[in-house]
């Protein structure tokens, strides 16, 4: 199943089902039972989106947000390819680097992204979301794809000088808007092995990131375990699996995003994240 | 004024003014307009309290929360007393060092916190922390104080092995139930020079952290104008200004805490947050 949220014509949150370039709006007949899809993924009530009688509509006529609109987490990983791992001049790490973003960072697909206007040092992460179904604490790496609902795609996008303004992330990675998730969730029944997937990052049409999924250095077992060591996984939250090789700050020369930039993150059997960028008025 | 969050003992959550020992459930009338003391902030409707009718009942007939249970953001501050710094080898930072907490880490007072079974080295940090009142980005340093609602103590229980498995401090910092606030929200017009306040820590009754606020590397006007250069702070959010010297990890020999400890955060003009240690199960 593709599952989207987005806002209706008349400005009203809805989430349905996605069907080629039709949306099938089964949150008309299921938000009074569950308001959003966080809500309809904590029942378990997935399956009740293809019995749900909803209006069809073509996807141009909603406003697409991130898939799960009000996380109570998102978990970012940080240096999680070998190859980012190597253009940072790292070595292989022990554990993996965790940091947070708030919902506010993140935007829907074909919604413009902020460059804020104290830095013109805005760069591009294209990453795998994986977004929990079940909720869980301790949970063994054997166990953990059954805490899954699904995938899609998200830009860790990340304001490089603040990021770098002491040894934690937090102020790079948390502007606001600064980044994107979408377009819609690809449940786990359509994508049984997310290791096969394949990700590319295009900015302006040009390949900036490519990598498989199989390059993970720590794999989503091993990061389901880890981070349930820690805090219980909620369903609805996002867990952001790191970004491959060829951000902008470690290219030569180095490449970052501007006012009129199209930014695409494109994910194997997802589909596409697409979203142009804007300053920050 | 001093505003509590606390459960009935009918198990029905609330908020009220603390008077003496006595709590006056304010909630009990407002709730029905204001679910929460966040709602409540985030109307600037906290006058009401003061002339709503509830009923009275004995501090000890509530089970406290921490005084908001449900900010959008909790945002700690790392290193942020030069007496701090010195002592884990570090210079004076340009900017502050920030990261994040989840609210299912903290408690209220009175509640036990959980040493997690992976780790003995679980630690205190007695901390000031700034609840916000009026929402605002870009915030100029000068009107800081404006975007203020009040102050109450907070723990920033830390697992340093965890802390310390990467660069980013998120897996030390985010266990479940492993820090604490409260005992309420003393609001500004109580406190109107938070520099003036003096800050102690003590386990099993023992002084293990003492300061003046005046001490801030940071203070909480520029910690407001650089935080909301990067998010736009709202109502009910917190920031933990950081904690001073005497941390268990860098005494001689290091102390940690264990089940049947006892941990208070004394703030003077706020009170005392206490809480006892147990192990998780």
């Amino acid at each position: 199943m593709r599952i989207a949220s987005y806002l209706l014509p008349d400005g009203t949150r809805s989430y349905g089902l996605v069907r080629e370039d039709r949306i099938v709006d089964s949150g008309s007949q299921l938000r009074a039972e569950f308001a959003d899809l966080r809500a309809l993924l904590s029942a378990g009530a997935t399956k009740r989106l293809e019995t749900a009688d909803g209006g069809e509509m073509g996807q141009g006529e909603v406003r697409l947000l991130p898939p799960v609109t009000n996380p109570d987490k998102i978990i970012c990983i940080g240096l999680n390819y070998m190859s980012h791992i190597q253009e940072t001049g790292r070595d292989k790490p022990e554990y993996p680097s965790v940091f947070t973003r708030y919902p506010s960072t993140l935007v829907g697909h074909g919604q413009p992204i902020v460059r804020p206007k104290v830095s013109d040092h805005f760069d591009f992460e294209g990453e795998l979301a994986v977004v929990i179904g079940k909720s869980g604490r301790w949970i063994p790496k054997e166990e953990a794809m059954n805490h899954v609902a699904g995938y899609t795609c998200l830009n860790d996008g990340s304001i490089r000088d603040y990021q770098r303004h002491t040894t934690q992330f937090w102020a790079g990675k948390n502007f606001d808007r600064s980044g994107a998730t979408g377009p819609w969730l690809v449940t786990t029944d359509d994508i049984p092995d997310p290791t096969a997937l394949s990700l590319e990052t295009r900015l302006n049409g040009e390949v900036m990131q490519q990598t498989k999924l199989s390059d993970l250095a720590f794999s989503i077992p091993e990061l389901i375990a880890y981070l349930s060591i820690v805090t219980e996984l909620l369903p609805g939250d996002v867990i952001a699996t790191g970004t491959p090789s060829g951000v902008g700050a470690f290219r030569n020369p180095k490449v970052f995003m501007k006012a009129g930039d199209r930014i695409e993150v494109e994910i194997s059997c997802i589909g596409i994240l697409a979203n142009d960028v804007i300053d920050e008025n």
